[in-house]
């Protein structure tokens, strides 16, 4: 049973996916994609099919069931988890997405074994917890990959082993990596939300085993593409949304 | 340690997939795919580099690394697993290709849990054995989907539970059976070789822990694709090369 045990004065996480405890995807612990209330959520409506924002006189859609970007917001019960009162709200709000969901990614939806080879495309904040996530799970190898080489400096305080900046090459990306790891990498995470860096990372997987989680969301209408031969050949690739994670306590 | 435990007069099983014991492929238990002699194997060749069959006087390929549209072959020595010498040999030559990976990819590759429901793209030879190793996996649901209705008798006897005929509807096949399955198969199967049936099985999967494996193979040049929130919605998509088996006794 999940329960809701926020009160009034509480400090709190607003969760872009909610937790309702009683959804057959709540109910399934492969999942986190609670769907009570996506229909309304993804309208920009709270669950009573109204908005509670206006400006100038005019309704204003919320986002993403959260409306962050506001300095007050008003959200569902169910997206809000809980926090520790003594929680630093500077750092902790960063759980609310890109920490939770690039280390996520690595351990729950991944789960990258001990001594594996890693490649994270994109060094921004997602990136950058991935790259801590493939350190906590013993990773030996962890090549960052960004087209900004001043992102690596970062990416190494967080774990980082190597770095391939794909500028520097003539070939594709997923060709160098092959190279760099003797028929590819264990894991690859795509950061970045680029069909083609999607596609790059897929296919830097080794043949056999490898597996490739996307964590980027692409533009609309874009979609990903490969021989399927790639698959056939051992190749796995999935995708996360924030990182797999629940927010409440499950009791 | 594996043995190539046959001698001359053994009854032997000849495999495109070979097993070396020694590759770095042959030593991860997460792969079948024994790179040894795969080169020359993809040449059309023997391991040292020539071809034992000729056609009136000219140099004729080898196939596949067995050969077997031919009445007497060569192969190279890990291309043979040995067998009982009193299984029937109009049977158990099934084994070599159509019967292990059909319920390979069932077992191996996505490992289909007791009580789940899937689709089984394509009911020729590798797709009935697919439903046969949904049947053994204790899946609730098998649901056949071919558009020739002939196979629905044959694949009812392997323990198909429904049938659907793409032919029969206007809509895409994904979205029939995701209607047929409150959301979508826990497993689907793709054993016809089209990539836009690929792209269906895919589709076809319930968001958040849906799994397609790819067994069919494409003709050269055709790539699969889809949108990339299929898979960041919790579907993952794999693929399987002889069911992922080996045939040799691992002592
Ligand atoms: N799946 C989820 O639940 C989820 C959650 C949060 C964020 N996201 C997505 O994750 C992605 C990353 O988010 P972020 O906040 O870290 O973004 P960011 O913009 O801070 O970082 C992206 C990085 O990718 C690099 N990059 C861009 N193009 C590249 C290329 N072709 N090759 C190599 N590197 C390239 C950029 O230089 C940058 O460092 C976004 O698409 C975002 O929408 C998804
Ligand atoms: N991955 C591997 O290791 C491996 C091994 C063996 C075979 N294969 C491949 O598996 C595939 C199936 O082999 P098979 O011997 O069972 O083939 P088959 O031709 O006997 O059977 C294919 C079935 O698919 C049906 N079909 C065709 N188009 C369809 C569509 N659009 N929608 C629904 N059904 C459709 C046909 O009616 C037929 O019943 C082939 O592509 C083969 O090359 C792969
Ligand atoms: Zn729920
Ligand atoms: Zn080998």
């Amino acid at each position: 049973m999940y329960v809701l045990f926020w009160l009034q004065g509480d400090r709190v996480i607003p969760l872009y996916i909610p937790q309702c405890g009683e959804c057959k995807f709540c109910l399934n612990p492969n999942t986190n994609l609670c769907q009570k209330i996506r229909v309304t959520q993804g309208q920009g409506l709270m669950p009573d099919k109204t908005s509670r924002f206006t400006c100038k006189g005019q309704m204003v859609y919320h986002y993403m069931g959260t409306s962050t970007f506001s300095e007050y917001t008003v959200v569902a019960d169910i997206s809000l988890a809980k926090i520790d009162s003594a929680a630093p709200l500077d750092k902790v709000c960063l759980l609310g997405c890109g920490i939770s969901t690039g280390y996520g990614a690595v351990v729950n939806t991944a789960k990258v074994h001990p001594g594996s080879t890693c490649a994270v495309f994109g060094l921004g904040g997602v990136g950058l917890a991935a790259i801590m996530g493939c350190k906590v799970a013993g990773a030996t190898r962890i090549i960052g990959v960004d087209i900004n080489k001043d992102k690596f400096a970062t990416a190494k305080e967080f774990g980082a082993t190597e770095f391939v900046n794909p500028k520097d090459y003539e070939k594709p990306i997923q060709e160098v990596l092959v190279g760099l790891t003797d028929g590819g990498v264990d894991y690859s995470f795509e950061c970045i939300g680029n069909v083609m860096t999607m596609r790059a990372a897929l296919e830097a997987c080794h043949k056999g085993w490898g597996t490739s989680v996307i964590i980027g969301v692409a533009p609309s209408g874009h979609e990903i593409a490969t021989r399927p031969f790639q698959l056939v050949t051992g190749r796995t690739w999935k995708g996360t949304a924030f990182g797999g994670n629940t927010m409440f306590v499950n009791l």
